[in-house]
C-alpha cells in the first residue's frame, strides 16, 4: 500500500525529528550524523526538541499539528521515551494516508493510530548487536528511519502487532447541542489548545464557549478581540484554541490543563 | 531586473526562516513542510525563530544583520506579525541590490526599503481559498516563498504599491563633528547594538563615545578591554555596539533601549 | 592521508557546527549563509549553539560525542572563543582518524589531539583583508570551512603547529582496582557526566561507585533505577554518567563539577 507516494522519485528524502532532548544538547545532532552517514542527501527537518521532558502528550499534539503538512513520502521520527531501556517496544507505524512514524510505542503516535498498521522494530538490519541502553533514537530508530527513508520495506522491521499503546486521549463529547472537551496543553504563546477538534463540530456554527464557569468570545482571528478579553477560536492546528489579542491567555486568564471547554452549537 | 541573480542554476534553492514563534513551538516545521513539499531541494536556514513575540524592532534589526549575507538569490521569509487576522498588507520586497523579502507589511523590512520595488500578495497562485486567520506564515507567506524559490516572477503575486509601512527607525544625526544615535537593541550577549551605522561615520576616525553621561572605551577587539570596562566598537554587523570583554554590557552597565549616544569624530 | 575519506563523491559535503552563539542570535545564520555562498550544496547541521558562554571545556565534550557520530568526510567548525581578537591562533586540525576540525586555538579540539597533525589558518585565500575583530565564526572560520568542504588542502591554510593548546583535561586515574575521576559537566536532563571513559575501565566489570562519599546504584539502564535513587551507568557518549530514573541527579543529588568519583573494579 501506498508504496508509489513513498518514492522519492529524484528528490531528496525527508526525515523529522521530534524529541525532548533539548537543541542545544548534542543528542539529536548525533542521530543527524548517523541519519547523514546512511541517507547522505536528506532533508533533515527538526518539529521540535523542545518537549517537555517525558511529556507524551505534548509531542503526540505537536505530531499531530506538524506531520500533515510534510509529503507523505517524509519519515517521521519521535523520540519521548520515558520508558527507555524497559522492555517498551521499538514501533513503526504507518498510518491509514501511508505516513510513516517511527519511535518508541508509549502512546506517542496515538493520532495515526486510527486505520494504522503497526510493526515492532526487531531486525538486525536496523537492530545493533550491542544496543546502548540509554540512546536508542541514535543507535535504533534513526537506523529504521534511514532504512525506510531509503526505501526499505516496513514490513521487513519485524513482526506485526495489532496492540500499539494509545494514549487516553482526551477526546470531546457530543450531547445534543453541546461539545465539551478540556483544556490539553499550551502554546510557547500561552494560546491553550483543547481536546475539541473542527471536525467534532461537523460544520455547525459556534454559539458561544464556556471554559469553566467564564465566557470566552468567540472569534475567526486574533484581530476581533480587545485587549486583555479572553478569545475562542478554531486554531491553525484544527483544535478549538483559547488565546488573548497580542496577549498570553494561560498567564492572564490562569488556565490550567483539564479545565474543562464547553461549546454550544446552533 | 536582477532576474539573472536569481537563477538556481542547478544549485540548490536557498530560503531563509525568521519568526517570533521559538524554534521548539512545532509553526517553524510546519511552514518548512509546506516549503519542502513545494520546493523539494530547498536549503532552508533559520535566521531565528527567537525574535522576542512582536518585536518588529528585533526582527528588522536581525534581518539587516543576516540577509545580506547569504547569495542574492535566497528568498527571506520573516514573520513578526502581530496585526494577522487584520487588513494588514502580505508584502514582497524586491530591495535595491535584487534581495527578495516575504512577509507582513508592517515595518519588519524597513532596512530593505530605500531602493526597493513592492508588491501585496494577492493571486490565488498562493493565496489559499481558506486562509487560517491565525498562521499565515504556513498558509500564505509559504507558498508565495516557494513560489518565488521556484522562479516565480514577484511581479504576478498582486499590485504593486508605493508605500509599505516603514518603522519610524531610530538613525543616527549628524552635527558638526558629533554623531548622535539611540541604544536599540541587546544581543545574546549582552552587547547593545546602537542605531549608529559605521557608514555614517564617512570613514572619519572616532575621538570618544558618551553614553548618556558616561564614557566609553573605544576599542578595535574586545581583547583591547579591562575586565568590567564599558567599551565601544563597530560590531560585525556594521553598527556601533557597547560591549564588555567576556562579560554583559547590558546588566553591568544599566543599558537600555532609547539612551543617548554620542560619538565625537576627528 | 585519509584524503579518499574525503572525497564527497556526488553526496552533499556535510558541514557542522558548534557554538555558544544561542541559535536565536543570528549568527549561526550568518555563518551559514557564507557558507552556502561557497559550498552551496552542503548538509549542514547544528551541533549545539547552546554551549556555555566562554565554556571551552563544556564545548569539547559535546564535540567528543558527536563529531565520531559523522562520517570522516564532515568538517566541523567549532567557535568557543573568549579570546576572539586577541593573538590566539586560529586552528585547523586533522586528527588520528581524518576528522578535519576548524576553529580557535583554546583546547576546544583537546578530545582530537592525540594523533593529530595541526595548522595556524594564515592563507589570504580565507583570511579576509580587513578581518572582523569580533567575529571571525563567519569571517575566518567559516570560510576555511568552505575551503575544505570544497575539497581543499589543510597544508594549504597555513604552517603547520606542533603545540596545539591543549585544555588541562580531567582525566581518570587507575590505583589498583579503583578508578579516580571527576564530575564534569551536566547535560540537559540533569545527568551528571564524569571524566571516567568506558576505555578506562579495560572491559572490567564495575562492582561500585562511590560520588564523594555517596554510593550510587550500578545500573546499566534507567529502568533498572528506583525513583530518586542515584545511579551510574556508562552513557551513550562512552563516559560514566550519574543520573536519576526520570529525574534530575544534578538537581536532586546536589552534584557539582570537580566532585570525586571512584570505581572499584572487580
Amino acid at each position: 500500500v501506498h508504496r508509489r507516494e513513498w518514492e522519492n522519485a529524484g528528490r531528496p528524502p525527508i526525515v523529522t525529528l521530534l524529541t525532548d532532548f533539548g537543541s542545544g544538547s548534542g543528542y539529536p545532532a548525533q542521530m543527524k550524523g548517523v541519519l547523514l552517514a546512511a541517507v547522505p542527501s536528506a532533508q533533515i527537518v527538526d518539529l521540535s526538541h523542545e518537549v517537555a521532558r517525558f511529556d507524551v502528550l505534548g509531542g503526540a499534539l505537536l505530531l499531530e499539528a506538524c506531520v500533515p503538512r510534510f509529503p507523505v513520502r517524509a519519515v517521521h521520527c519521535a523520540v519521548v521515551d520515558p520508558e527507555v531501556g524497559t522492555a517498551r517496544r521499538p514501533l513503526c507505524v504507518v498510518d491509514g494516508e501511508g505516513r510513516r512514524l517511527v519511535g518508541p510505542d508509549n502512546g506517542l503516535f496515538t493520532p495515526f493510530l486510527r486505520e494504522a498498521r503497526c510493526w515492532t522494530i526487531t531486525t538486525d538490519q536496523v537492530v545493533p548487536p550491542s544496543l546502548s541502553a540509554t540512546f536508542h533514537g541514535r543507535d535504533l530508530f534513526a537506523p529504521a528511519v534511514a532504512y525506510l527513508a531509503n526505501g526499505g520495506d516496513p514490513e521487513r522491521l519485524g513482526p506485526g502487532i495489532a496492540d500499539p499503546i494509545r494514549l487516553d486521549w482526551p477526546d470531546a463529547v457530543r450531547r445534543g447541542d453541546i461539545v465539551e472537551g478540556v483544556c490539553l496543553r499550551a502554546d510557547t504563546f500561552g494560546n491553550m489548545i483543547t481536546s475539541i477538534r473542527e471536525d467534532q463540530l461537523a460544520g455547525e456554527r459556534m454559539a458561544s464557549v464556556l471554559v469553566e464557569d467564564r465566557s470566552a468570545h468567540l472569534v475567526r482571528t486574533f484581530g476581533e478581540g480587545r485587549t486583555g478579553e479572553l478569545l475562542a477560536m478554531l486554531g491553525s492546528g484544527g483544535r478549538l484554541e483559547l488565546a488573548v489579542r497580542e496577549g498570553d491567555a494561560v498567564r492572564e486568564h490562569g488556565l490550567r490543563p483539564g479545565m474543562c471547554v464547553r461549546v454550544r452549537l446552533g
